[in-house]
């Protein structure tokens, strides 16, 4: 037998039941709210044909895709080949993220409602270099409408994500919203020209990281006047510290381009409808928020929590990706919460309920028989009690050593007398405080 | 964007909502009672060191493993060797089975209990022909006591078994066991040599399928005396159609070793165990059960329903594997629930009770603005209500078509009368009645 490492692989975690615990409450909240908002569980296959997930993600997220190497014949045939490559080697990959999938999924089944609002949590996998917080193995957790333009749903998922946030305990939380177009529109108004509009989105996306100046040279480097870009940030930041309606104000006044002024009436019809929702109390006009992606068409949103560098999550309207399968682009809009960093967070905050878990009590048994031991237990069960019973007749101290060691917070002691009287001495191991009751009144005590 | 294949790869599967809704019904029993049952919950990484899993599984299950890809440098060294081979083109494989992984995390966290009952619920992968029924990607449900020689954790571990089985609605089920030292001791009493017992109990284990002729033959192919083989299988057999007791009378008469004698013992013990929990009316004492895998060292078990050919699962005690990754070897008890099994065979039998998912309500307007339907749909949801709003501004007739095809079972119809009077009508899509209720009032029609 090899001995080896006994440490999960690289970049993973093993679960304890501590850490499932706080996992499976925080995801009973999610779907929970999720389904209130009338989107339904999708799950699909840890691995995708290679081919479904190529070119998806970018050079970078090729690089980082895990492939399932050939076996047997096909491996034998790849291997005898004179100049083998990476493509020769395999046809499946490890699911990299849960919007391919849902692509892919809306492709093949006909019959799924035409509005299609899924949610999905599920992990992924990336060959990234692991570090504190990251992983090679982690959950996403998305949300996601599709085939429809209607701005009903932004504003649905928006809801929903701001009412799981305020369930789970966060209050001082902004959603951040900006226009794709409207940022276009800036762009333009500033006089960078459209060829450069990635380039100035990445920078800006760093606004926050690396403050005017360094967004001013970042641009500077890649080939952009410096006085367009400062007429760029001057305009991103007009709004800063000013209330919801003066940003629409002031935005209105300077973008000078149709396109811009038609994304501010999406905008302001957004901010209306959210003002209906639990979002609205959150929801926030910020014509810096670039994010990133370019696959972004319409509204973007993220997730800022008071306190804390970076997102809980975002989103935004995705209109040319979900029909990458088909022949026709597909409407949708999607969000995503960051979940593995909500649970880091929460876990920091102390935001955790206590949570119900592991046994609540520990049956401790001398002078009576094993079969004795197994009979009362099952009394205890049957009234919804979770139960350990000691497994072996050892002496009582050491059965009570064993309950202190393993957290659990109750012991009940079966002896001969307590057998032939149809009672336990229930000792909280907390308080050191022991009662004689009867079986069926166990429950009251440990569910005090 | 390619276009290619979007159905899910070979032998894996997507998941749909209301797949999805069994799956979470049958895992939600599962938990609850082995919880009861004091075990708690683990999860470990998709994928495993190779050198984990490599050897465990015998050459079959070495061929069955889906082993992850180097990727840039790693890849590249490899593939610049001479004669390259499938060991230097991975270190990774994924998930194999929940044992070897339970093995290495008993090895890695020292401050586990010392008596660590854990229940684990998550996917494998295996390289298999896939077929009806049979998967690449399939969940396992694992239940194991690790630390205790005890026939205490046996005798609960069966209790749980038995108790999900009954809750998720089978009646008729056994659960057929054996110990495995009993097994070797009617070997040596059909003077079978002992080199072959691992021969004997493969065929054995197929007297099911192949009957007593088969069984001879196999035998007699492998070179095991006819005579022999009659011997044995008439040991099996005597037991067959007698009562509880009568079977444990003809096998202490039969078998003429005291190890089997001393298996004999334990069993008895076992059962009045068993006759103390939910798992006393389905146990059974089943002398020709074999289950193949060498590892078993005790007590064996087997769940077989009535009118299923094969079984819903098995386990038994096996004291020399969890050590695996250490010095010492650890006693242990593990059963093993065989899910995508159960939800076939509860979907085919019509077992599940009627689930809830999916939208409650579609909400349906026209002659009022998206702000009123968002807002509306928000009281609703503040009901508790699982409630879909029609996205756009459409035809009424078109939006209560959309809700008939989707499925839900009612519609709410939001118009200028209905948003002035604070009601809305709700239409049930099954019986067409529609009545016009208080917002507030919904609930009790929708949930009636």
């Amino acid at each position: 037998m090899s001995k080896g490492s006994t440490k999960p692989p690289s970049g993973t975690r093993d679960f304890l039941p501590v850490d499932i615990a706080r996992r499976r409450y925080v995801v009973g909240i999610i779907q929970e709210v999720y389904e209130q908002y009338g989107f339904v569980p999708l799950e699909t296959p840890a691995f995708e044909n290679l081919t479904a997930l190529l070119g998806k993600y970018g050079d970078e997220g090729d690089q980082l895709l895990y492939r399932l190497l050939h076996r047997r014949d096909a491996l034998k045939r790849a291997l005898d080949k004179e100049n083998v490559t990476e493509a020769d080697l395999a046809d499946l990959g490890l699911r990299y993220d849960l919007t391919v999938p849902l692509a892919r999924v809306v492709a093949q089944y006909r019959d799924l409602p035409r509005f299609f609002k899924r949610y999905q949590i599920q992990p992924v996998w990336r060959a990234d270099r692991p570090g504190r917080g990251r992983f090679r193995e982690f959950y996403q957790c998305d949300v996601d409408v599709v085939g429809t333009e209607s701005l009903v749903a932004e504003a649905e998922t928006l809801a929903a994500i701001a009412q799981v946030l305020e369930r789970l305990g966060f209050d001082a939380f902004e959603l951040r919203i900006n226009h794709r177009r409207l940022l276009r529109a800036l762009i333009q108004t500033a006089r960078i020209p459209l060829e450069k509009e990635q380039t100035a989105l990445v920078a800006v996306d760093k606004l926050d990281k690396i403050g005017h100046e360094g967004v001013i040279k970042e641009l500077a480097q890649r080939g952009v006047a410096v006085d367009a870009s400062e007429t760029l940030l001057q305009l991103l930041e007009a709004t800063q510290g000013k209330s919801k309606s003066a940003r629409f104000s002031v935005l209105r006044e300077r973008v000078t381009n149709d396109d811009g002024q038609a994304a501010l009436t999406e905008l302001e019809e957004l901010f209306e409808l959210l003002e209906q929702t639990p979002a609205g109390a959150h929801a926030l006009l910020s014509p810096e928020l670039a994010r990133g992606l370019s696959y972004y068409t319409g509204p973007i949103f993220e997730i800022i929590v008071e306190d804390l560098a970076g997102s809980l999550g975002g989103g935004g309207r995705y209109d040319e990706l979900i029909g990458m399968f088909g022949k026709n682009p597909i409407p949708a809009v999607g969000g995503s919460i960051g979940l593995e960093r909500i649970l880091l967070v929460m876990q920091e905050r102390g935001m955790y309920p206590p949570l119900p878990g592991g046994p609540e009590l520990l049956l401790c048994w001398f002078g009576v028989e094993s079969k004795d031991a197994v009979a009362v237990a099952h009394q205890l069960r049957a009234e919804g009690l979770r139960v350990e019973t000691y497994p072996a007749a050892v002496k009582l101290g050491k059965q009570l050593q064993y309950a202190a060691q393993s957290g659990v917070p109750f012991a009940a002691i079966l002896g001969a007398d307590e057998l032939s009287s149809g009672t336990l001495g229930v000792k909280n191991l907390e308080t050191g405080e022991q009662q004689k009751v009867t079986v069926e009144a166990v429950k009251t005590i440990v569910r005090a």
